[in-house]
Order: C-alpha cells, then sequence, then structure tokens
C-alpha cells in the first residue's frame, strides 16, 4: 500500500517533509573505479576503451570498428518495423517545430550614451550523447536530445551507445539517423564517457555531454565536468497528479503505474480534495497491477514511494506541489489553467484528462528530459538554450568612454585594483 | 618574460596545444574538511555556524547577530564616499538596463491538430550569493550577482559574506542594499554555505546559490549541488588581446596588466599578426609593472601565464580564439567586427580601442561573472536565465489525443513499457 496523508490531520506537516526528504537512491561509491578508467582512457585512448569494452560489455572492437559505420545504420533501419518508424518520424517532427520555437535571438543596440551593446548566442562546437544499452535503450531519447542539439545548430553530435556482446538496438540507431547524429561508436560506460571528453586517436572530443546513464556514467560526468559541459544528472522519475472529484479514477490509475513501471524508485504522487477518488483509484490500481508485463517494478515504486494525499482544496495543494517540485505534473480537475498558473515548481505540466504524461514522453512535442529529485525549484528541462552559450558585446568610443570612465575608475579604486582604473584613464589621459 | 610563440614556427601546434593544456589552478583537497563542516551544520544549525565562525573569521556570533540588520546597513551607506556611491548607483542603472532586455519571453499556441502547448519561465523563490571577505570583496561583484536575480523576479535573495575580526566592507553592504537584497549574514566558508543549503534556526534555506568563493566554497558548493543549484565554480581570470598595427601599445599593456593584476595565476595574452607591435607591447608591459600597487602579484602572472602569439594574420588567429575560449576577448584591429562575427567561443567580447575590458568589469553593463578556463565552449556569462527555470506545457483533448494516440502507443510498446501505452489507449477505448 502506498503512503496515505490526510491534510487535515495532526503530524500532517512532518509526514510531509519526510516524504519530501525520501531517499529513492543507493547511491553506489564508483568513483575510484571511474577515476581510474578515466585515467586510463586518457593515457592510452583507443586501446583503453577498446580493453573495457571487452571487459565490461563482451565485444572485440578494433580501433576499426568502434565506429558504427553508414551501412549497418542503414541495416538497422531496415529492420525496423515501418510502423514504428513512422511513429518515430512524427514523433522527431513534433519535437523539432516545438523546439524550433525556443532559439534564442541576439541582441545589439545602441544606448542613449552611444555604448553599442547586447549579445550573440553560437552552437556549442560538438556535443556528445551518451545513449544506455540493453533495457533503457530508448529511441525517443535519442530524439529528445539529439533533435535540440541540432535545433540549436550543433555541428557534430556524437553518440555513443553499450552494444553488449555486440548487440544494438535498431531503433535507436534509426533515431539517430533521423535525428541528424553524424557519428556512433558501439561503446559505453565511463570509458564511453572519457572518450567523448578526451579524445582518443579514432574520437575527436566534443565540448559538452548529455544524455542519462547508470551510477559510473553518472559518476564520469562529475569527474569530467571542467574538461566539457555536462547535462543535469537525472534520477529516478516522477509523476504528481493533481485531480478532484471529476477525474477518471481508472485512467489516473494508469497514469501512476505508467510512472511506476519505469523503476522500483520512480515516485508516482495523487493529491485530491475527494476521498472517494483517492479510494477509487487504489482499487484501481491494483486491479491494473495485475495485467502489466511489468507489474513487478510498479508494485514496488508504488508499494514503497507512492503516496496518496488528501487536502481541503485543491488550491490548498498548490505549496505542496512547489516543495515537491515534481518533474511531471498532470492537473485533472476543474480549473486545472488557473491551478497551474499559481505553480512555480515543476518540470512539465500536463492539462486535462486528455494529457496522460506519456503522450509528453514520446510525441507531445515539449523536451522529456526533465528536472527530477525536487531539482525543478531551480532548473529546467532539457532544450536548445542547452547546446547554446551567449557572448556579450560591448564597444565604447571616445565619447562614450569619457561618461563612463570617471564611474569605472572610481569603483576600481574602491576595490584596490589600479591596473583597472590604468587601463580606462590611460585612454583618457588621465 | 611571457611565453611567444610564432604560428609560422616549427612546433608551434604542439606548443599551443601545451598552452591549452597549461594548469594554472593548484586544486586543494579541502573536500574531507567541508564534508565534515556540512554535516555539522546540518546536524547543529546555527550553533555550528557559530562555532566555525568563531574558528575561522575570530567572530563571535549568536543567533541573533548573524544577520546584518537594516541599521548597521543604513551606517555602512552613511560611510561610503558619496562619489562612490554615485558609480556604484550608475554601476546598477546600467547592469539592470541590460539584464532587462535578457528576460525570456513565455509561449502557448495551439498547433494544426489541436494540441495546445508552450513554456511558461518562473524565478527560482529564493537565491543566496556568496561574497568573499577581504580583499577579495568586491561591492561590483554584489551587484553583477544580485541584480539579474532581481530583475528574474527572485522574491528573496540572500547574500552571506564573512566578516573576519567583525569587519566588514561597507561598499558591499551599499551595493547589497541598492541591488535589492533581501537578507545579509555576516558567514563566510563552507559553513554558510551549508547553513543556505540546508538552512538553520536562524537562515530558511534558498534553492540556489551563486558567487565566486575560495577552494572550500568552491568544495561546498560543488557538495551541495542537487539539493541546491549552483552557478558555475570560476577559475581565475583570463584576457586575450586580438591586435593589429593600428593598435596603441600602451594601451594594450595597460589591459594586459589590468588582467594580471587580478591573481598570479590571471593569464593575459596577446595575439597580433605585427611583430612590432608584440615588442612594443612587452617594453610597455615592463615599464607600466614599475609603476603598479600590484606589481608583485602581475608581474607573476605575466611571467607565469602571459604569452605573446604571433600570427600571419588575424583571420588566421580565429581557430586558436576559439580553442582558447578566453573569459575575455578584446578585438583592438581593423574590422573588429567581422573578425568578431567569425568567433565561436568567447564569454564576452570588447570591440575597438576604447573599450578596454575593465569598464564591463563595472558599468558597461554586461555581466562580469563569465566562463573561465576555456569553458565558454559550452557556457555562458551570468545572466537572467540562471535565476529562472522553464516548465513546459502540454494539453491534448479528445480528438489530438485520437491524433497522436497511435503514435505514442507504438512508440512505448516498442520500448516495453506496456503501462506507458495502456494511459492512451485507456482514454481511447483501445
Amino acid at each position: 500500500m502506498p503512503l496515505r496523508l490526510d491534510a487535515r490531520a495532526r503530524g500532517f506537516s512532518d509526514a510531509f517533509s519526510r516524504l519530501l526528504a525520501m531517499k529513492r537512491e543507493v547511491s553506489e561509491d564508483v568513483d575510484q573505479a571511474v577515476a581510474a578508467i578515466i585515467a586510463d582512457v586518457v593515457a592510452r585512448g583507443d586501446q583503453a576503451v577498446i580493453d573495457f569494452t571487452r571487459r565490461f560489455d563482451g565485444l572485440e572492437l578494433t580501433a576499426q570498428s568502434l565506429r558504427v559505420d553508414e551501412a549497418e545504420i542503414d541495416a538497422a533501419v531496415r529492420a525496423c518495423a515501418p510502423g514504428v518508424l513512422d511513429a518515430l518520424r512524427e514523433a522527431k517532427a513534433r519535437i523539432e517545430a516545438y523546439h524550433l520555437r525556443q532559439r534564442p535571438e541576439d541582441a545589439l543596440y545602441t544606448d542613449a550614451l552611444g555604448v553599442t551593446l547586447g549579445w550573440r548566442w553560437t552552437a556549442v562546437e560538438a556535443v556528445g550523447l551518451y545513449v544506455p544499452g540493453g533495457t533503457a535503450s530508448y529511441p525517443s531519447s535519442v530524439l529528445m536530445n539529439a533533435v535540440p542539439a541540432k535545433v540549436a545548430g550543433v555541428p557534430r553530435v556524437v553518440m555513443v551507445v553499450p552494444a553488449p556482446r555486440g548487440e544494438l538496438n535498431p531503433l535507436v540507431l534509426a533515431a539517430a539517423r533521423l535525428a541528424g547524429v553524424d557519428e556512433v561508436y558501439r561503446i559505453g560506460g565511463a570509458q564511453a564517457v572519457a572518450a567523448l571528453a578526451y579524445g582518443t586517436q579514432t574520437i575527436v572530443p566534443v565540448a559538452k555531454i548529455v544524455g542519462p546513464g547508470n551510477a559510473y556514467v553518472a559518476a564520469a560526468k562529475r569527474r569530467v565536468f571542467g574538461q566539457v559541459g555536462i547535462d543535469m544528472i537525472a534520477g529516478p522519475s516522477e509523476v504528481l497528479i493533481l485531480a478532484d472529484a471529476s477525474a477518471n479514477p481508472q485512467w489516473l490509475a494508469a497514469d501512476l503505474l505508467a510512472q511506476a513501471e519505469h523503476d522500483t524508485a520512480a515516485e508516482a504522487i495523487l493529491i485530491t480534495d475527494s476521498a472517494e477518488l483517492a479510494d477509487a483509484v487504489e482499487v484501481a490500481v491494483e486491479r491494473r497491477l495485475a495485467t502489466l508485463p511489468r507489474a513487478d517494478i510498479a508494485r514496488a515504486s508504488w508499494r514503497d514511494f507512492g503516496a496518496v494525499i488528501l487536502v481541503p482544496s485543491l488550491a490548498e495543494a498548490v505549496p505542496l506541489v512547489d516543495r515537491l517540485a515534481p518533474e511531471h505534473l498532470e492537473i485533472e480537475a476543474e480549473g486545472a489553467e488557473g491551478l497551474a498558473a499559481g505553480i512555480r515548481n515543476a518540470g512539465a505540466i500536463f492539462l486535462g484528462a486528455y494529457t496522460p504524461e506519456a503522450i509528453g514522453d514520446y510525441v507531445g512535442g515539449p523536451n522529456h528530459v526533465l528536472p527530477t529529485a525536487r531539482s525543478a525549484r531551480f532548473s529546467s528541462g532539457l532544450g536548445v538554450l542547452d547546446f547554446m552559450k551567449r557572448t556579450s558585446i560591448l564597444k565604447c568610443g571616445p565619447e562614450s568612454l569619457r561618461a563612463l570612465g570617471p564611474a569605472a575608475i572610481a569603483l576600481a579604486e574602491a576595490e584596490g585594483l589600479a591596473a583597472h582604473a590604468g587601463s580606462v584613464g590611460i585612454r583618457l589621459n588621465l
């Protein structure tokens, strides 16, 4: 049974704080192992990558076979079911259309003093995309990471994906082709992250690495940060559903379980002002669990991290939502737009009864890479801006420097930086 | 003498690679000490902060005196020279005007299928601003960090600044007042970072921490990342000057030294197509060094990390600039705008002879918190977006879900996520 809380009950505040503080991840201490792998790839390049791939993936590679060539990708595309390829194409088109609207504007203007200033956005020169192997090798994630990079104008997008015993998911290769990925290497783990960050004889290094991975990949990304940029470190997925008595309990149960089936550490929470709905959803979850292929995972997640919270009114739920800062927020209630407008912290909001979160995982258009573990308090989902950077621009002339100079000199002197003051003063004969 | 390279000389490529790889920072291993400080603040709150402040800052505080009260800030403002206060006001107004243009737009639109989608930007709910104590306590940095936060709409900006033996820089407090900082605490080090991230009895926790600090502060920021957001970890400052024979060697020498005076680990590089200019700048640097108050620092920086690189033409310098990815790039040459347009990687560009980098440190308007250590390849200077986050919005109706549903179901099934498919199918009676 999931946790059941009532906002009107004594002790609710403490119980809710415990829910917020609940740790869902066991962080494996792999940092020393990862440091050694990275050092070896830096020292020995391709050969280290080949050795680790033999050891961890049971796959014998050469410098020539590290890269997945175009003929192999062609064959993979031919191996995919046409219906699924069509669905991938539809998803790609919608993700691209949404992200095209995120492209930022440059600015350049001259102010009243005659100073010209502004900024210019440029794409990161090369991006590495980590794609997990095995069961978590999701073609949808390839699209969600690679499409915004290409919309940003990244000239070189490099994908790495481990091929345990040589196996690659054809849909992952098809998604890479569709998204315009420029190079694909059949490697994974910390060794792939190191190869992307530092380069090898075969792999030219990138400037930023994105994409999800296991504890080794996450630790490697943290370690190479600085040498390259990285995206967020994603935790287990979460959904929070805000619903009133008008919601369909069967549909809500389906949505809670769609989250719970991801991972035993996934979190699915329902907040409602209807005790009847709460009861009906719990019953529906149990019934649907019986029919799910991934029932064991979903049941563990719902039992250990599921929660149903009863509130006097949905308006009173808003501060609770902001504290939970969910990755995914579904609002299935009268006045959903009004409630959404009052919420500060959520990665993505799904409005109304006909927007199950899963539609956003695939074909809605917005990105499905979203902040987890309450980090929506301070961060955003993946987007075009993650693949660009801004350069500020400033230009003074003799007159505008004369206008601004005295204040700069006063502040530089107040900070004890005489050479700063001097670099302005010398141009004004001061 | 600084390093002298000639792009036409044999061995240039290797020498330039060594310059790129040069480590300017000795990273002190303070991580264990910092972990213990954070754990103690989490466990004991105010009392731990008070104990560490006594030990590290030689200052005896109580829970009541942690916070710098309004009367004390009033008194600090009165203690500042009126001319410097005016300069701070001018700087604040220009920084604010520039950053107001960075406020992002929300989007909400309905596409051809009838899906409503877009995004909404919201401000981070509370931000902590770390300000170093002692000689590196810069009022300009208070403005550069706090003004964008307030422009973003952050309702609560909290500043921490250590007060060694009780001393605070009145200009720092005046800048905080001017920028609209809401709370100021006289604490620093890892204990201040921990107090901001986890809260104490007196200090309500924040959601993001920004601002520069020493090795302890940097290590603490890395450790609390996840609990809160953090900005970049800033390294020693850098300038790269691209100049042709039209540039004034005295002015360039002044600019190189303005960078070098920051820190013995600062880096100042000149790239030019004129051997005469290169020689004249080196002579001018030596002459100016004799007159500088911070000559010892500047001389060490110029000797250990300075470089003068001769190129056949400035156009050929562009790929070198992109590899160096300088924090600050000055272009003092014919056709500066054209050269700037071809450069991908730079934190900030200063165009023309009348735009010394120091003008941007104080009153230009753009932010002076910029990516160092080649991180301009993948990151931007501080701005309004660093204090906001984006929530994506998606709304389908019965018809648009019917249009999108089959593709979502096909992809979910291809990924083995039956409950995802089911949450869509149940709404379509599939």
